[in-house]
Formats: structure tokens, C-alpha cells, sequence
């Protein structure tokens, strides 16, 4: 591969389906599995990253297990379960509060359709809050129980996810990249979006519309600086493979 | 559990068996998969941790896949995929040299029973190197391509595996445990050879005679200064979960 052809050093990848992807019910930093169907997407998504070439020195994930799941399955299909690993909650889903759970049609008949399509396409209207003593509320979770107590989310606008992930992108893996890194972000639908969102540069009132499908890698070139120099879905993997 | 009851605050495991443990061949560090009677054996460990009800903080691995995947399975079994986990070579498998990949009665008939024993159970006696033109030396995989070239061995006796695995200790896994971290090393019988030789005084003439068995985990409960204060294997597993 000539080094002009602009080979990806940033693949970011939404977890495959999870269960309740399959049920349609809000999940946020609930700890849903994946599906079978979801494992396969993962190891799918690894085929492509291989056929597509791309050698990669290390890869982060959300401390939430479908995305970690999705990783594993993605690190056996290109040979390198050896590969760094870097597992930090910024990188987490938007925290859905007290929809968490809820089933979609449900929280509409509850909510109303227009309410609900605020909470999920506004860019700064967190959903209600998740109670503080409720048992699956985050500071009862002993994976964050590092976090100080105010970090800790109860409710999430998809601005108050994007103000959680870019930290972690300025002080972690932005230096990386900067260093020379070609890194993997196994993720969620929302924190992949806030990164697409500052490396591309789109408005707070486009960004609600940006769809990231589950288990497709999404390749970035990016300058040493860090500009965007070429973006795209790595193509699909040969079926028999 | 009452803070009396000196809970392991460090856990060792030896990776389930592997396709070469099946095939009784010298493995090192060619990268071979488990078995799945190893699969089982990484779960039952996984049972065996959460059944005795200890809770981890972090978890330590070599590079090789099967302690990657030992690992992983474990991490399941204790719902702890978030765990953070660092990799590092020097917890790898003494290196085999030139008999990598031979059968160990094959070797036996080559060299004599008399010089395959040397090999096996001496102390500071390395096997034949492998040629540093062998495609399986680690200078040409990618995993070490940041691990100086001197520092990569060619064969290892088990005192050369002991002073590359010492220096992770001391600076790694030592100053966690000190800090009160409770820690999983899923590693290999050499490697963890060197932990226990050190944790336990053991001489150099009786390190060789003890056997690192695969997929049980070895507890030690630590002073702060990690002096042992006990030690031993964890009780089986139920059988029917």
C-alpha cells in the first residue's frame, strides 16, 4: 500500500446490535449484551478493518460490555488481541436518566411523540433525570467508583455527552494520534458522535441528525495536526470469509 | 466477609491449556490458541474468583493470546469486562529457543532424555537459541517492534525469564499493590514461576521442581510492605453453575 493512498489512522466503530437495540428500549449506561446478530456485526467489522489493511497500535473502548465485546471480537479477527487497550467511561453512551429501560412506543404513549423526539433530537434538553438513589443510578456501580461523585451523570443532552467525551479525546487520544497512533475506538452511538462532531466540525443543529449505524468502522485520515484529510465506511467484507 | 479474613489481594492463573499443552510441543512464545477443555478451565477460574467473592481492581496479562483469552473468559465469569487490563510482554512464557514448536518426545530422541531434562529443570541453563533469521523470531513480529532489539531473547533459561519478568513487577505490579489495588495476573507457568520464586523466597535448586498447574488460581494475601501473609489455591468451583 503506497503511503499516499491515505490510509486510515482512526477507525471509529459503534458496538453491534445489543439487546435492547433489538427490543427498542432506551439504554445508555445500562449494561445490555450483545445479540448474536450483534456479535456478528463485530466480527464482520473486523474482517473489514483487516482486508481493508489497516494495521493499528492500539485501541480504546467504553468501560460499558457491548462496546467491550464488540472489541474483543474485532481484535481476534485481525490477529492482535494483543494490542493496548485503554477502557475509559468518558467514552460511555449519552446517559438516557429516567428513560433508561423505558421501551420507546411506551415512553411515547407515556411522554407524548413530540416530547420524546426532543429528548432524542434536541442538542442541549437532557431526558428527565435518573434518580439519585435509584439502584442502577452510576455511583452505585463499582466500575466508577473512582469518578468523583459530581462527574457522575444522572441524565445526558447529547452537548452534556459531547463536554464528557472531548476530555478524553484532548488529553488522551488526540496526543496519541499527534504521536503517530493509529487507533480504534470501539464505542456508542452518541460518544462516536461527539468525536465525529469535533473532528468534522458540524453545527449543534446538524450533528442531532447524524445516524451512526451499529458495526460499521468508520476510517478518518487525519493530518499529523489532526485536520481532516479523508473520512469514509471501509467497504464491505467478501461474504465467505 | 469480615476484613479479618485476609481476601487474596493478588491472584495468579496460569492459562487454560493450550493446542501445543495437547500436543505436548514446546510453545514459548509462538502465539497458539486455547484448547476448548482450556476454555472450560478459564471459566471454571472465573467461578472459582467470583465464588470466593473477591472483587478486583485491575488485571495484568502477557501478549500471547492464550492468557489474553484466559483472561477474557474470567472477566465474564466475574462481570468485570470493564476492568482495566495492561499487557506486557515481559509476563510472557519463558522463550523455548529452538525447540519451539518440536514435540517434546521428538526432542527427547534428538538430544538424549538426559539433555531435554537440563533443559526443562535446570535453572540457568538456556535451550539452543533460535536463529535470528527464523520468521518466529520476535524481532519480526509487530507486538515487540517497540521493545529494544537487544532485549528480545532468543532462548531463555528459567533465571533470564525470572529477570525480565522482576523488572514488571518492581515497577508495575509491585507499586499497585502497594497502593492497595487488588490484582489478577492471568500469565504463564514460567512467568508466574518468577513471581511466586520471589514472593516466596524460593531458591533457585527448588523453583524448577514446582509445577504452575493450568486454570487454578493461586491466591496470596499481601501485607502492604507485600509480604505473604497467606497463600493458596482457590476452593473449586460448584460443578453445576
Amino acid at each position: 500500500m503506497p503511503p499516499d493512498a491515505q490510509q486510515p489512522n482512526l477507525v471509529l466503530l459503534r458496538h453491534g446490535q445489543s439487546q435492547w437495540n433489538l427490543e427498542n428500549r432506551f439504554t445508555g449506561w445500562i449494561d445490555v449484551p450483545l445479540t448474536d446478530q450483534g456479535r456478528d456485526e463485530a466480527r464482520r467489522a473486523g474482517r473489514q478493518i483487516r482486508e481493508a489493511g489497516i494495521e493499528l497500535d492500539a485501541a480504546w473502548t467504553s468501560v460499558l460490555t457491548r462496546a467491550i465485546h464488540t472489541l474483543w471480537l474485532v481484535l481476534d479477527e485481525i490477529d492482535a488481541p494483543w494490542l493496548p487497550v485503554r477502557r475509559d467511561w468518558r467514552l460511555n453512551e449519552r446517559h438516557y436518566g429516567g428513560l433508561q429501560g423505558l421501551n420507546k412506543a411506551e415512553t411515547a404513549a407515556r411522554h407524548g411523540d413530540d416530547q420524546v423526539h426532543i429528548w432524542r433530537r434536541s442538542y442541549d434538553i437532557p431526558p428527565p433525570p435518573l434518580d439519585a438513589d435509584d439502584p442502577s443510578h452510576p455511583r452505585f456501580d463499582r466500575r466508577y467508583r473512582d469518578i468523583p461523585r459530581d462527574a457522575l451523570p444522572s441524565a445526558e443532552s447529547l452537548q452534556l455527552t459531547l463536554e464528557r467525551v472531548l476530555p478524553c479525546w484532548n488529553a488522551e487520544i488526540a496526543p496519541a494520534l499527534a504521536n503517530g497512533q493509529r487507533l480504534l475506538i470501539a464505542a456508542h452511538g452518541n460518544s462516536i458522535r461527539a468525536i465525529v462532531k469535533h473532528l468534522d466540525r458540524i453545527s449543534d443543529a446538524d450533528i442531532t441528525d447524524l445516524n451512526i449505524p451499529t458495526g460499521m468502522p468508520l476510517g478518518y485520515t487525519l493530518s499529523p495536526q489532526l485536520g481532516v484529510l479523508n473520512r469514509g465506511y471501509l467497504a464491505p467484507a467478501e461474504p465467505n470469509q
